[in-house]
């Protein structure tokens, strides 16, 4: 064997359940759950993971099983790897952990991946005033390639990268983002400003017992009902990395990783083949299980030299990464702009959420003119390699945030041009190929959601 | 004479004052300033443009300038531009009128720009409440690239843009502005979060007919008290385009704009050499005076087929644009994240904003290690050509921001190493260089602010 | 099964010797080798290859594997694999095959490769004349980058390709073939000039049946002696395709092959983890086994709609590609120029090959002053991603090649620089390490071939 | 005035001809040419220059003038500029300087240029034998963009450059130049195989008197007969840069050049708006005057640390160069192989050259069922941004050279389709638009050249 064939530390079984995988997935965030393999830096590893839901979600035509999706189960990482260098030592509290993400991509046999909007009573989007049904999208691939049968006339290289690559936190650590968002869900009500469109979503995920997979502890121990009350949910990004969701992690890429407890204890999950900047219909990235090679080195003390502020925030550090040389190329984009004034046309204080709102609602409309409904542009927008920008962030009362959509994804030429008139021979494209459920909560809703953008 | 040598149909006289210039200069947004010029569709025309504060920032080491730099008179704008077919038919309300730019730069013998940070009580900025001295940076160019005296060690390619371009807005429209940014202003304390942290800073800036200068309309006369208290201000970007202050709105680009009067009424100004994504330091590109050469085409009705929702919010749209094959090519990223829990360790709820302030603060952290001082960092991310982007924006609580920073802008290799001790060597590029005036407001603020980031 | 997941058309077993495959390779061309697998367009298949030596040379420190290679057997290709449409018609004389690259790499457990220097006698390669001993390097893969324990300081990522894509040649074509290499071999001493310096490689390698492998045709029939006897070598690129080693057809690109037979008898090998334009150490990828997912398409008449020119020369034509869009990415090169002036001094006409060569040898003097032997240089300007130009063809009588190398793949600036001393700290990067035979031909060359460059 | 104003050392009028330019300009290398200005390093400094016919040729629809340019005028340089250090001692021979071009472009005012076939008689070009007639098309600049009334359908962003920029040679390497030019000359006849098909191009150019312009040297002084019978003449690149036609020193790049005299004599000229690599039509760029902005370094001793081989050639040397930031980004790309078999049929041994004009001549032949003429297409590769690589090198007998034309500059699709009928719409593109002048040289040639392609 050549000396860098990646070692198989973690191995994936598709076609067991998540809670029957060996070593076990664990689906939180706490300190005490135990590594399930061990690494030396400089070595080159491969961990296997499955999708997030654990393969909870169906390739067919039907929305159901995402409009039922039970997200107290999410997301399933593998993991903690537990880091030592080359003479055993293991990383530190303090030191920085650089993971190099040298390839990555689905596991053989499992090409295929989803797209969906969640139901606007179990777990919304980013867009769910506007698009509160459940609907998905199936993605094929062909090697770089993925294309839908519920969204035809595109097709796009995956900028494939795991969404959730984090250390474990320490108890201090776990704490703080425990009490503040706690507080964030009994305050938030009153201060909120964007939550009054995003209403139905919650504003966070705290602890909670239910659907807890915590790799080697044994549930029903009293341990387990420690932890799994303490721990926490995976769904933010936070200190430790986590659910960053961030496009450009992809091959080649390296990141920096704080470390909070010895060994560092790394997990990985979520994989997306591709996603669009802010994943906007929040599973909004085509989904996969898939592999990852890494390779660690650990820079030690390297949180103090190159992370940590002075004082009582030591802990308040976040992740950086550097971008890796193989990303799809493109070079003609075409952008659309959006401003912190929200759909009912009230004037917001440099919101970039709002804006970023605004530029991707901008988008859809003017996409849906080219044959598309509303429904497949916003789950093509979440999950195809557009970037979305902060523009301008300080010219009162306007922040100013684009999307850019590169050109080349579409097979027809999606330009504004004298003369043309987009719409019409594509409608074809439209709805009744999109697996849809009908949302069926009880709020003042349009039925035909999207006429109301 | 080549049919492609541009006509020059807008000059400016730097040794003249703003409100001397011929054809006039505007500074508002309005439907009645008259046009001082018109072009014919596929036309190739050049603008001559005063830099936004219409030359009162001097390339010298002090920010006293800065510090006292009267808000109301910005920015001086080049136009309006009246643009007609080749038949003489005007642009129409419910046009497209797309703009080319075709080329640009600074003008001939004032080669050279500044960077400032204004201070908390006159304007701000995106961190005002770390920053709040007025402070600046001159830099020099050398064609293509930018380097400053206050900031050594770095030099790069400037991706030159203009951060406003637009049309005039309609009556209609403009009282819509009007009418949102009074509300904001009213209702604005009680319901804002960012603003916690940036209450120093106007809300909007409405319309007051100090500094004001209108073009053609004589002061003094009955009209132009009408449009003086009428006109809006040129801060905020908004439907018509206006300062959105997109850098990449380069050489080759393209800007789709809707057209709300007859001729469509073009203005331009405030040219950048320079500007990262957001211009963070709110007076944050590297400022100078310069040229566009333009080209437009007329697309008839194209804000009905391409941008206008039905119903009510009929104006209610924003540009788009393509962007151009000459942007400076990096192919080597550092990036920082930054998740929406601000400095004080609050949780917010996916809020961009507050994420993206994060990563500027951690790369201003983060690079201050290499021998710069927090303001020279503040600076540099708010003019170099780094990237902003919206990575996350559905995983509650956290919104997930980036900032990436081309690494070949730097002299020294900026990247994570392991054994390298970052600080020390270069110590010297610290503070004293920089022009800085003290803060003197009576707000409750450490003296040495950049120390409690 | 996802549709997507390809069907794996050629399997190779690595333990096995390359006449022991099953179903069984070919090295040579000619119509007659029976297809071994067979695929419909739009059919997303595998095919794994073995390296071009089919496993002669070891992952050692030893370069005698090397020099006494048998060139006769080269290259072992996968195939031929006949292509039929939806409807089961063959691809057709005249018609184009689109062949899609998706994916493609290593194969897995296999993750090395080699870069070799032929001995003179014995194959040789562009620099020959300078290089004449057996020499080799080993790289070993993490993901996209390739390291060598022979050349540290240089880590890269692949530009991962087929050397050889081709369509079966019918016989007219490999008659055509016969007959001009023929009339080479026979005329070309007297004609020939690069030649001159390059004397001991062959002109051409005309049909031979010692080491040959025609796939399903049993060896020691009758036919096996005919085909045999006329079957083309596969070491030049032609009409077909063929051993083309253009770095660029990489993921995601699309190569169009005329078709000279039915079922059109697709095959491949020669898998390069990553070479340098010109391949100059001839052996001179990073040589691999390896696999490629590929989708075909038929154009039917495509030949005469795109390629054939009208007469008697209809079949002389050459396939033509659209580049992938996930190639590295580098921003930042060095580039060494050459001239047809050679070594000797002496002036040549407009002859792109000296002026490359002069490249080369540019670029070897220089970058073996940072601490490499030219054997070193060479192999590794053979092998990464550097790209060859032609960069002018027409001032007489001086053609310029330049060579751009990326800057990015050294551990070291290698730019020229004020003051600073290349040479000195590196030199243990030297000789020593890199396997090496002497080259014991009776020509009169010096003993230390590199100081006379 | 800003210190980064470029100060202008050498300024051309373009109303006054050539010979009557202050300073005067020279088109010929030799030691003895004194330089007209001087610069300091670190200094950003100007130069305009003619273009490289001083104004012969004409912005008008016929070809008569390319049909008789006089060749020995060619190619008018403004300089030489001496180079000193800071304080004030010039660069010395074994120096290298780096000069840095920040900036260039078209003179104002005069935004056109063009791209000519020479005659097969008067200078021809890479495919006199096909393309034997004068012809030319013109070029109209549009900031960066250029388009032909002469070749519809096409407009591209230029990546302008020098095509000469070089430092004057010492006697003994001007010594050198003349000796192995003139034995080409005299031997070249026998030994020569492209030269077959190209029988009508002169070998070289050897120093005449007839045309030669000597800057500050008296015209019909003695030292004016000396140098003007030495004088090498401006059209190969060489060991001093010259007219090495590189089309990637454009904006920010920064070339490397040997220094053979005091003071370095620094000359350019010959700017291209834009060329393709080869610049295949001789006069093939889009020719135009311009101007730079340059900053020069001296790196002392740099020959001898970074370029010069030890022994007897210490002269033997070649510029290398760094590419700029700014490059126009393409990423879809269509690419013509070549292999070296002629269009006769007959196999070359490695011959790049010949392989490089089986691509020229298989793109020229693909694009012309688009609605081109073929001198149209070979006018266009000519000089828009396409690029030559030598892909493989090493494989006995086949040289393979890529053409790769960026699929962005067309109006329309070229890429080979299913079912598509390039030809016919288009063909009003056609010969008609196109200034030729019929060939009436005395060789058997066919009166419609390209049809026998």
């Amino acid at each position: 064997m050549a000396p860098s064939t990646p070692r198989l530390v973690i191995p994936v079984d598709l076609k067991k359940k998540p809670w029957q995988q060996n070593p076990p997935l664990h689906n939180r965030w706490h300190p005490d759950i135990p590594a399930v393999a061990e690494v030396k830096t400089g070595e080159l590893f491969r961990v296997e993971m499955v999708d997030w839901t654990g393969g909870t979600i169906s390739d067919d035509h039907s929305a159901l099983d995402v409009k039922t999706l039970d997200l107290s189960i999410v997301h399933y990482l593998s993991g903690p790897i537990r880091v030592v260098d080359t003479d055993g030592n293991p990383a530190r509290p303090g030191d920085l952990l650089a993971v190099e993400i040298c390839n990555l991509g689905p596991l053989p046999g499992d090409e295929w991946g989803f797209t969906a909007i969640f139901d606007r009573e179990n777990g919304g989007g980013f867009l769910t005033d506007h698009f509160p049904c459940a609907t998905k999208a199936i993605w094929y691939f062909e090697g770089i390639y993925a294309y839908s049968p519920h969204i035809p006339g595109v097709r796009f290289p995956g900028l494939t990268h795991p969404g959730i690559v984090g250390t474990a936190p320490s108890m201090e650590l776990l704490n703080i983002w425990n009490e503040r968002e706690r507080e964030l869900e009994e305050t938030g009500l009153q201060t909120l400003k964007l939550c009054e469109v995003l209403h139905s979503r919650p504003l966070a995920n705290l602890p909670s017992t239910k659907g807890c997979v915590l790799g080697k502890i044994k549930e029903g121990s009293l341990e387990w009902e420690k932890v799994a009350r303490e721990a926490a949910r995976t769904i933010p990004g936070r200190e430790n990395g986590g659910n960053c969701d961030i496009k450009n992690l992809s091959r080649g890429s390296k990141v920096y990783l704080p470390v909070f407890v010895d060994g560092a204890n790394l997990s990985t999950g979520d994989m997306h083949f591709s996603q669009g900047d802010g994943e906007v219909a929040f599973c909004g990235a085509i989904e996969m299980s898939g592999f990852l090679e890494l390779k660690c080195e650990i820079i030690r003390d390297g949180m103090k030299k190159y992370l940590t502020p002075m004082g009582p925030t030591r802990l308040h550090v976040n992740p950086i990464f550097e971008i890796g040389p193989v990303e799809p190329r493109f070079s003609e984009w075409l952008v659309f702009e959006g401003i912190s004034v929200d759909e009912s046309g009230r004037q917001h204080y440099l919101d970039a959420s709002v804006a970023y709102k605004r530029a991707v609602l901008n988008a859809i409309d003017y996409l849906s003119r080219f044959g598309y409904s509303k429904e497949q542009v916003y789950l093509l927008l979440s999950c195809c390699p557009c970037e979305g920008r902060i523009s301008g962030i300080v010219d009162s009362p306007n922040a100013v945030a684009t999307l850019a959509i590169p050109i080349a994804i579409f097979d027809q030429d999606i330009r504004p041009k004298i003369g043309s008139v987009p719409t019409g021979p594509r409608l074809v494209r439209n709805n009744p190929v999109l697996p849809q459920c009908t949302y069926d909560g009880n709020l003042p809703i349009t039925k035909n959601p999207s006429a109301s953008i």
